[in-house]
């Protein structure tokens, strides 16, 4: 193509608030084979069930390609709906085919919540820190973010109840209650009424995240907020892409049918529908084999790598660095001392070859620079350790 | 769940401006099985390579499996994009993989393209009747449509100037030069010429929208608006879903690095990515196998599913009613004595258990009602000939 001359093109005022961070260009650096990565939210991918979905490929194709490649229904494969709704229950949800539009993954669920709810100025309220790709998703449709602080116990719940009564008019509340992302926490059960018995009073929508809450490695299982939701207010979110694989892009929308409608014809302008064949796919996986299995399966291999990752901590890293200790999902998140910025010690750290994703895009109002997530899923277990001896000597060195 | 009590649950304005049509709920009933249905826009799936697609799965699983089921970039699989350019040569388009971007059919590309460069009563210029996909998902944004009519050689481009002249800050062109969806109309090659021109002229960036413009029954192939590009105004869509199958959801966005960013970072936010294994099983099946022999299958049989339609409608419509003779794609348009409404006709038809989608809605102001947007692609041929004679009785009966 010729030379970019067309200087006279006009972008929408929104695009002004949607650009590419100087963090994602450094994490470029972090693909590179030689560098052990804590960086990406990458599930572990020698665990992924290759065998098995070549056999539901093949199965799908012979006995129902023409369907599988042809275009369908928006709001999804009805009786992979149906089994989201049976799982779902089993994790307290009470639910039907009828409350559930499968999406691409739950990142356009998070997108599609943004467009749904937030006019311009519209308060947004979420954990401190919270998830980055939801923030920036968020931040297209320039929502003004208050952010409520976090404890060991997950979101600081009279926190929350100061923010709601400042802000009546919020849009939702966002929450990843089970193993946060970045920090790895999960709220406790008390707060997850609390919380539920606020926004019932305040008829405020919940966004409940839930990547993660299958994934947990020890401890008892804690209700979803949607369990406590006599009032249709919590749209919950979930994915397969931390429980089977992400490649895939298939995640889902529970809410009461008068919400999900606004997400299915947000879809339909989207994309029309996602992938025919990979619903089918999955679905006949879960029919021909146990997920559960296969997620008992992750559920060990990443406790162990937590547990490495944890005491590789302990022993290697200077002691006034503070980190979580995740009960599930795929994070840690670690606090350096007050002034220290993560991003700088992100560059000394890539010299050692060894990444992590700097904490401050992860509050919405910046600040707090002074922290690091790190992902323990995606690296075999003598590369947690490496990396985190070689992390350990960078945050000595400071 | 319960019953639905949210009555405080505020959405956001745009909301209001998206809503499932009238019609939609109409064509749910196009779904039952004894309809002949000329109404939706579907390829024919006994034409899908089932067979060589589950070869292609197996070797991707086997040979490339943890990449393929894994999170990978967000502009697409590089080989995958190399391969689009290549074939993009064939056609008259000048570029590389970095102009271009995966999308979840072009469909994506369009609702991208609308929030990219649409504020709410910006001018977007589109031709009169457009894609109704491509209304519906621009209008999300609220932009203002000026139509600009179009005859048997597509847009009627002194009209564009005027326009053009009216508008000079209008955000951006849309046209379906190929084939065009609803009329099946082609755009000449002068006016092609005479478009681009005037793009230029005015700095106008121009979405040229081309799900069809391999499906050529005769004549010469017409190059793209995107060749006479000089000046890097041109975003072109292209798809997977009329030259393939529309079930793994693929298109790609063609564009400047510059236009091409805005595009990855939007995508960044709406869905992270598209499906790993899709773009590597259609990146291996090109390889594999060839396409061009396909796709000349596939303009074989829609041919005579053309000239079936064709022939028949002289037959049996009453001769007040006209019809456009598309020269590939995918639709045949009719146009009725003014004062009918295609939508009370429709009523009629499917008590004659058949099917079309009336013209109106692809009116982004309205109006128009004596239109039948007819598509022969997805009836085989006994079907289309037993639809078009119901459908005449049903117009004679007028």
């Amino acid at each position: 193509m010729g030379v970019f001359k067309n200087m006279g093109i006009k972008f929408a005022n929104r695009m002004e608030n949607i650009k590419s961070s100087a963090i994602r260009e450094l994490l470029k650096l972090t693909e590179q084979p030689d560098i052990i990565s804590f960086a990406g939210g990458l599930p572990a991918p020698e665990l992924f069930p290759i065998k098995e979905l070549e056999k539901v490929c093949s199965r799908v194709l012979n006995e129902e390609g023409q369907a599988a490649l042809q275009y369908s229904s928006t709001d999804g494969f009805l009786p992979l709906r149906i089994q989201i709704a049976e799982r779902m229950k089993k994790l307290g949800v009470e639910c039907t085919a009828q409350n559930i539009l499968i999406t691409s993954g739950s990142q356009q669920g998070l997108e599609f919540s943004g467009r749904i709810f937030i006019n311009e100025g519209d308060v947004v309220i979420c954990e401190s820190p919270s998830y980055l790709g939801a923030l920036n998703a968020f931040k297209a449709y320039l929502p003004k973010f208050v952010e409520i602080p976090m404890d060991e116990e997950g979101m600081i719940v009279d926190e929350l109840e100061k923010a709601l009564e400042q802000y009546p008019n919020a849009k939702f509340i966002y929450t990843i209650p089970d193993f946060q992302n970045p920090t790895g926490r999960t709220m406790n059960l008390e707060r997850r009424k609390r919380l539920m018995d606020l926004a019932i009073k305040y008829d405020m929508p919940v966004l409940e995240d839930n990547p993660y809450g299958e994934l947990r490695f020890e401890g008892e299982h804690l209700p979803t907020l949607k369990s406590f939701d006599t009032k249709g207010l919590v749209i919950h979110l979930g994915t397969f892409s931390k429980i089977f694989c992400p490649g895939l892009r298939l995640g889902w929308v529970i809410a009461e049918p008068e919400i999900l409608q606004k997400y299915i014809i947000v879809k339909q302008g989207a994309d029309l529908q996602c992938s025919s064949i990979a619903q089918r796919e999955i679905y006949r996986f879960m029919e021909m084999y146990d997920i559960d299995e296969h997620i008992a399966n992750l559920i060990n291999v990443y406790r162990r790598r937590r547990d490495l990752m944890i005491e590789t901590m302990k022993a290697e890293f200077p002691s006034n660095i503070t980190f979580t200790h995740p009960e599930g999902g795929l994070f840690a998140w670690a606090t350096l001392p007050e002034g220290v910025d993560a991003a700088d010690v992100l560059k000394k750290a890539l010299e050692e070859k060894v990444a992590f994703v700097p904490g401050e895009p992860f509050y919405p109002n910046g600040g707090n620079a002074n922290h690091c997530r790190l992902n323990y899923s995606n690296m075999p277990e003598e590369k947690i350790v490496e990396g985190i001896k070689r992390l350990g000597k960078v945050l000595k060195s400071l």
